[in-house]
This record gives C-alpha cells, structure tokens and sequence, in this order.
C-alpha cells in the first residue's frame, strides 16, 4: 500500500513549508534579517521553487501575514454592532498590531514604500477587504440607528484603525487593552445618533 | 584681500551640501533608491566625509528632513487654538504627508522599522518635539474653555494625526483639504465641552 509519489501533494507540501518557515524565521529575527536563501533552508525547498511561486521576500512573508490574520481579523456577530466592532479591533490589536508578529507587519509595510507591486497586493490581499467589511458593519449599524444618519463611515473607520497603525509604525508603544477600549468607545460616540428631543432636560 | 582657506567655514559648506544633495536624491529617485555614495558625488565630498558625520544614510537624510519640517510644522498662534490646530496640521499635510516629500518621509519610517538606532533619532529629532508642542496647545484650549474639562489629550493627537500617516504609509491616498477640514472639525467637536445646561431646549 506504499502510495507512488504524488507531485501534486508534494507540491502543496513544499507550499505550505515555505509559508510557515517565512513566518517562524521572521519572528525569530525580524523581516529585515530574513533572505530568500533562509526561507529556502528552513522549508528544504531549492530558491527556484520560491521564485517559482513568489517574485520577492516580501510576497512570501505577505502571503504567510495574510493567511495568519485572516483568522485573527474576523468580525463577531451578535448583533451588536458597536461590541463587535470592539472584539475584532482588540483581536486586531492582540493578535496583529502588537508582539512579535506586528514587527512583521510593519517590516512587510517598510518594503511597500520601496516595492509598489508589493504595495498593491497589500491593499488587494489585506487591507481593502477588511476596510470593507468594517465599512459594511458600520452601514448596518447606521441603518439600525447605532450611528447618526449622517455618520461618514469612511472617517469612522480612518479615526478607529489610523492610532493604532500610527502607534505601531511611529514607535509610540501599542494601545493598553483598557485605552483601547476608551478609544473605540470615543470614536464611535463621537458618531452616536441625537437623542430624541424629549430626552433633553 | 584674498582670504586665507578657513577649514571651520569649509566644513560647513559641506555639511550644508551633504543635507541638500541627500534630498534633493531623494525627491528626485526616492528613497530606496538613493546611496551615500550617491550622496557623496552630488555634494562634491567623499564617503568618508559623510560617515565622519552620521553612521547611516537614513541619519544623513534624517537630519535633511528635520530640518525642511521644522518651517513646514510650527504651530501658528492666533488666540484661537483649535483655528492654529487645523492651520497646523493643513500645512503638515500639504508640505510632508504628501506629495514628493511624504515618500522621502515614509522611506525613513520604513528604514526605521529596520534600524532601532535611527527610530530613537525620528522620535528625538522630530516626533517627540513636535508631539509635545500638540499636547501643550490642547491644554492651552482645554484651560480656556475650548475643549472638554476630562478631555485626553493624548487621544486627542492620536485621533488627529493617526489618520494622516495611516493614510500615507497603507497607501490609501492622502486627504484632499476638504476631507482634512471635516476630520479636524470632527475630532476637536467630539472634544467639545457639554454646552452650558440653559441652553438645551
């Protein structure tokens, strides 16, 4: 029952080595530090397998970042829309914009100013999604009355994301859990509907 | 009257040269793109003149940016602190967080996410200084009445300026004034004092 070697599972394989060895290199020693030939030893593959599926380093490392935050950026559903909101930001902050794998984050946006293909996958592969999902939640909770009619979501959604990416690449130090609680309860009061005119003293 | 050589005045003109050379590449080939040695050629001294100054290319053009924000970041001084807030941050926009001059400033961010030494220096040199300056003129306006009482003032920077480099840095494009507009006058309303009881209806 000895299975004859599999070329397409064995290529999904080396895949999958590559990715994680990216990831596990570049937490161990900072994006910067990490070359192709590394990647390459860590997996066991050749750098033309790499180059086979990848342009540059940073496309790997991205690839490795985006299937990493993709379990980490989801939105909650309860109904809530302003609770959800603050779970996934606190995931966000936990999980991708502080510790080990936020130096990776910055380290992929570092080479994105020099690299404009890269550039554009990450807006593609990471951020204009998730700028879209928390868009279409923050329209459902405008038009269930959480936010004022008039509230710009695009602005809601530069004001609650834009700190924590400023802190992050500016070095300033991530949110405390309790900051970042104030902060997103500030924004999104700062967009709450009038109260009704009989509530008024 | 020929006078003789002055080796303090010479030093100077080089210093002067190096600074101007360093941007000048810059604008011209971005960031990336730009070597001491490149620097050295446009400047008419040689490498070792520049290292006996800064360790780093990232300090030379450092110390060449400092220098151009430091006329283009001032906060002007009306009386009205929250009309010299967005004045500030109009001109911060217009001269440094975009066009040519925002990608020489955000290919030092992204060097500095490599190189903690010239981080230190972006905090010291030009963050921390002009951070400062903010808080101390929203104090100004809370003191006079025209923020909150309890307003954070920390959180108050974070939400004004966090948008501009996040904007600039995930390349989503910088604000058009109107849109800058709306965002000071949305923040700084959110910090708005309560409006004295007699007046609600």
């Amino acid at each position: 029952m000895n299975p004859t070697p599999n070329p397409q599972r064995r290529s999904e394989k080396s895949h999958r080595a590559i990715l994680d060895a990216a990831m596990e290199l570049c937490v161990e020693h900072g994006y910067g530090n990490v070359t192709v030939e590394a990647i390459a030893a860590r997996a066991g593959v050749s750098k033309k397998t790499i180059y086979r599926w990848w342009p540059t380093k940073g496309a790997v490392v991205l690839e490795a970042f985006v299937e990493l935050a993709g379990t980490a950026t989801r939105f909650p559903d309860t109904g809530d829309v302003v609770a959800d909101l603050r779970t996934q930001m606190t995931a966000v902050l936990a999980n991708i914009l502080s510790g080990p794998r936020a130096s990776v984050y910055a380290g992929i946006i570092a080479e994105t100013q020099h690299d404009p293909a890269l550039a554009r996958e990450l807006r593609a592969q990471l951020l204009d999604p998730r700028v879209a999902a928390a868009r279409d939640r923050l329209r459902l909770a405008r038009d269930h009355g959480q936010l004022a009619p008039d509230a710009d979501v695009e602005m809601v959604v530069d004001l609650l994301y834009g700190p924590l990416y400023y802190r992050l690449l500016l070095h300033l130090g991530p949110y405390p859990p309790a900051r970042l609680r104030a902060h997103v309860a500030h924004v999104l009061g700062s967009f709450a509907p009038a109260p009704p005119a009989s509530a008024a003293p």
